[in-house]
């Protein structure tokens, strides 16, 4: 086992870089002033590069296959073997000033989109922007070749591991077959009923962010481990042993913040979940992207959106605002909390239009690295998009295609994880329903202890351990599919069917 | 110059890693949680150990080698290879191993005095401390076995480049000279004299912090390149492009961190000022600690506690809490901020009987080095020193020997360029009175400009290009004495001698 521990010792410095390096992440979003950006552009660069030097020195090719031929290993440390290889691999599919010319452009195109998105400047964007999709596009076709798969597949590998776009194509063609007549039903059953009560405005900053403390800590998070702030996009960012999350308040919406705040948390009681023994080791890791998405709408939409999650919320909220009436009853804040609406906004989406949203930039993404859409159309085809999938054109780029921070910060082929964690959320969630009786009622009383408990065994717990597929398939029976999904949709927003 | 220029690219690395690990640091002290301080020990101890393999690598050697054999090199090309020489024999020196655990020894001391001093609980401290003042003695002993200097020598070096005990007993002999007669006459005069008004508090936090942002910026502070935050112990931190300062707010005495903030915003300005031109190498480097203290005094004693700072700065802070009356006048407020009395807290101290805590402690750390007292000893040693050279005592460790982060964190040998900066703060603010008419009445009307011009040019903009005895000389005509600190004392806090 002498090659594996040297292994393990060298992936423990590369995890320990990766933490430093997410920690001026968080800095870079939640603190920075904006003229520290040039030189932390160059600062990550510096970081990532040298994570990715040491990852892809000689030494580590040789010890890997001397490793991979040892015996005594078990199951934990062979899976952690495993995933040393596949970021090996990832690493060494790239040229290092690659990594180091799409790390500072991606920094700097993300500081730009900061200030373009408020400004609608799409133009002014469009050069810095055009540049992280070039690098982009080069380590898509880098890794391709070196992977033997679609460029597009090996970007997806990034934040799914073993993720396919053609796996993808069949479930969004599956959601395609029935969400948009659901969606129509449920808002004709909308119209049919009186609106919910709207919540008066203003919410005092203070006080949104002190119910979302309180939020925070019933559902587990561990204020010694972790933080909240504020950011333009919000995130969950830090490390298992300190977890970052963000939020942006909203003074005359403070579900906005508040819905924002339980969905990071849900993010990030998965990093703290994961494997203690294995911190800093690739196998301690977080497994992708659906699974981690799955973790975060798990918590926002199965759990605290439920009518149980509104009898535990509306007194937190009336103390807080010193409000009170109708509207603040438990009863229309469920309905406020499900309320669906085709919007311009992806954060801002309800979870039956939202797949919409990620479908369209699913497709655009795709189009752009292929080279079928150029970048200077991409505003024509967001709203052509936004028309044909949601019915609705936004009036400018703000509320278009300026809106997220992913493409400018060079992370493409990370939109499908979002539909592909809806998905694995109400899987995970009916079968912690079945096995857990009674889970639901436990909101209503504030206990999400025997939820988080469920999900650090059969999830947080395994690291990368097993594959998703894998993860799924032992907590709830099945590969993912959109039963599930469907299931929960009709359940919660399509009124009982007469018997 | 091709040796030149690869040392250049290698050390513009080693300048980024230190940027990164600066910006650790400074969330370390001011936004992590404490469950995040193991990780945060081994995170920034990884970097560290990283700077030191990369500059103790054995092409650096040889390349220094060939560069000083290198005749086209300008004069600051030149002085940046001297100083890449420094850091490297600073590196190799010792070897990683002890950096390593040097590095997170102090990391874990620090989280621990944090609870530590509040809980006045020195024994629980001294396993921890004891560890750390082994693994600094192991450090001195192998530098200065290296440097063929004394073993606190060696330490000094690391903070004030060229320094020497001796250069240092010599003049705070001078101080003692002096010092303790000057302060008896000086608190004879304030007994005959009434007592300044005090300023009744409670004073809100929010409106204090909004105080230290217009002062910062009348100042010169750029707040697109830096913040202001809350830490344990007031620092300067971050990085020239992003310049972190913190302090701690007293709501009975605003005063406190009011002064915390203009001294740390003159180290900002050194650190915002150094040479654009040599951002990450080491000639773009601050100069040493003397230096950068004397920017930090030579704002917050030399400027802002002048009769003049006290005209600007009474309207701002009546403003600021909402009062008025007759100790909010300018006379009172000048009064307050030159009121001599000595006390427990070195950083609460007055500029009179500020030196003799840093000898207390210059003293306290060479015995302690040297094995001449163990650490067990401390808190008597303390007692006993604070008795004989000021007076009073300590009730406790609290604000006795555990006050200061400086040993937990294993910076020894740091604590005499506090006093060195004061007298070259004295040094460099009489020859810009010399040399700009009228500089002070400038203060009355939030007027820093001709100073902060006067400091880029003399100080600031050097860098490292010349050690701080050529600065001084350059700047004043004379290298470091006592002189121009003693004549400032005597004309701001003892009358008017009759001719």
């Amino acid at each position: 086992m002498k090659a594996y521990q040297e292994l393990s010792q060298r992936f423990r410095r590369l995890g320990l870089l990766g933490d430093a390096l997410a920690v001026l992440g968080w800095d870079t979003a939640a603190m920075m002033p904006d003229g520290g950006a040039p030189a932390r552009a160059e600062q990550s660069a510096t970081v990532s590069v040298l994570i990715h030097e040491l990852l892809t020195a000689p030494r580590v090719g040789e010890l890997l296959a001397a490793a991979e031929a040892e015996r005594a290993l078990d199951d934990w440390q062979r899976a952690n073997l495993a995933e040393m290889r596949r970021s090996h691999r990832h690493a060494t599919a790239v040229p290092a000033a690659l990594v180091e010319r799409l790390s500072v452009a991606a920094s700097e195109c993300e500081m730009a989109w900061r200030s373009a998105r408020p400004a609608n400047d799409f133009t002014g964007l469009l050069p810095k922007l055009r540049q992280v999709l070039a690098l982009t596009r080069e380590q898509a076709e880098a890794k391709a070749a070196a992977f033997g798969c679609a460029p597009y597949d090996a970007l997806l590998d990034q934040y799914e591991p073993g993720g396919r776009a053609a796996a993808i194509d069949t479930l969004f063609g599956e959601l395609e077959g029935f969400l948009p007549a659901l969606t129509q039903r449920v808002l004709e059953q909308q119209r049919r009923q009186p609106a919910p009560l709207p919540l008066e405005g203003p919410f005092d900053v203070g006080a949104q962010r002190a119910l979302g403390l309180k939020l925070m800590t019933a559902l587990g998070f561990d204020f010694a481990h972790g933080r909240l702030d504020v950011s333009h996009h919000p995130f969950c960012g830090g490390t298992p042993d300190d977890v970052r999350i963000t939020t942006r308040f909203d003074p005359e919406d403070f579900t906005s913040a508040m819905m924002g705040v339980l969905h990071e948390t849900g993010h990030a009681l998965y990093e703290r979940g994961l494997p203690a023994a294995w911190r800093n080791q690739p196998v301690g890791s977080a497994r992708g992207m659906s699974i981690h998405e799955s973790q975060s709408l798990l918590v926002e939409m199965q759990a605290c959106r439920s009518d149980a999650f509104a009898r535990f919320c509306a007194p937190l909220a009336r103390a807080a605002f010193g409000r009170a009436g109708p509207a603040w009853q438990p009863d229309n804040l469920h309905r406020l909390s499900t309320r669906v609406e085709p919007g311009l906004i992806r954060v801002d989406a309800d979870e039956v239009t939202y797949p919409a949203h990620v479908i369209l930039r699913y497709r655009l993404e795709r189009a752009l690295l292929a080279g079928d859409l150029d970048l200077a159309e991409l505003p024509g085809a967001w709203r052509d998009g936004m028309q044909a999938l949601l019915g609705i054109v936004p009036p400018g780029d703000t509320d278009g295609c300026l809106q997220d921070i992913h493409w400018p910060s060079g992370a493409w082929g990370y939109f499908p994880t979002y539909t592909l964690g809806a998905m694995t959320a109400a899987q995970l969630f009916a079968a912690a329903c079945d096995q857990l009786p009674g889970l639901i009622d436990d909101f209503a009383r504030g206990d999400f202890s025997r939820l988080l408990g469920w999900l650090r065994t059969n999830v947080h717990e395994k690291g990368s351990r097993h594959s998703a597929e894998e993860i799924l398939v032992q907590a709830t029976g099945r590969p993912l599919g959109v039963a599930a999904f469907r299931r929960h949709l009709e359940a919660r927003y399509l009124e009982p069917v007469l018997a």
